[in-house]
């Protein structure tokens, strides 16, 4: 695949778009965390959070890849979980939308 | 050091005096578990409670080593932390509880 240009402006929505979603995933893992660590009575449960925490730690850190040739796959990702909308990609050039949308639903 | 012998009267005092400092153990750390994870509110929080358990894991599968070579070693460390009492040694040998009580006090 062809590597795309970014303009500052492209830079900026993906900033604000990147930063958002790993806030509110993050958001999610906390208040998961919270729950479980609230529930848990037995050590067995609370090695389980670790467990959890070290999976869900991994998985955030190889899916938010902030390169930008990696930008394409991550949103297309996003957008296919449902955890971004066409709507937040405004101001991003109409061949990366494609690109994105390609991969959310190939 | 020589090897000791366990009888088997021996080996049931040192399986509860172990069973039972290890539960004190593991309550204790699921107790702050539960204290930091409920006072937690950013994610940064959270990833230092998977430090902290991670590091309690491994100190306590290191401490807690139930080979009958090792259980001096660890009951003399559970005496000088005060975990466990010299009555709680009550049924072991002489030789037993005077190389424990050495190890805790040297």
């Amino acid at each position: 695949m062809q590597e795309l240009k970014w303009t500052d402006a492209e830079k900026k929505v993906a900033r604000k778009v990147f930063d958002a979603a790993l806030d509110a995933e993050l958001a999610e893992i906390l208040a998961e965390f919270k729950s479980r660590a609230a529930k848990a009575t037995e050590p067995e449960e609370m090695w389980s959070v670790e467990e959890y925490l070290n999976a869900r730690r991994k998985h955030i850190d190889t899916k938010y890849d902030y390169r930008y040739s990696q930008l394409i796959l991550l949103f297309g990702n996003l957008l296919r979980e449902g955890r971004i909308s066409e709507a937040d990609l405004r101001g991003l050039s109409p061949e990366k939308i494609d690109r994105i949308r390609r991969f959310a639903f190939m």
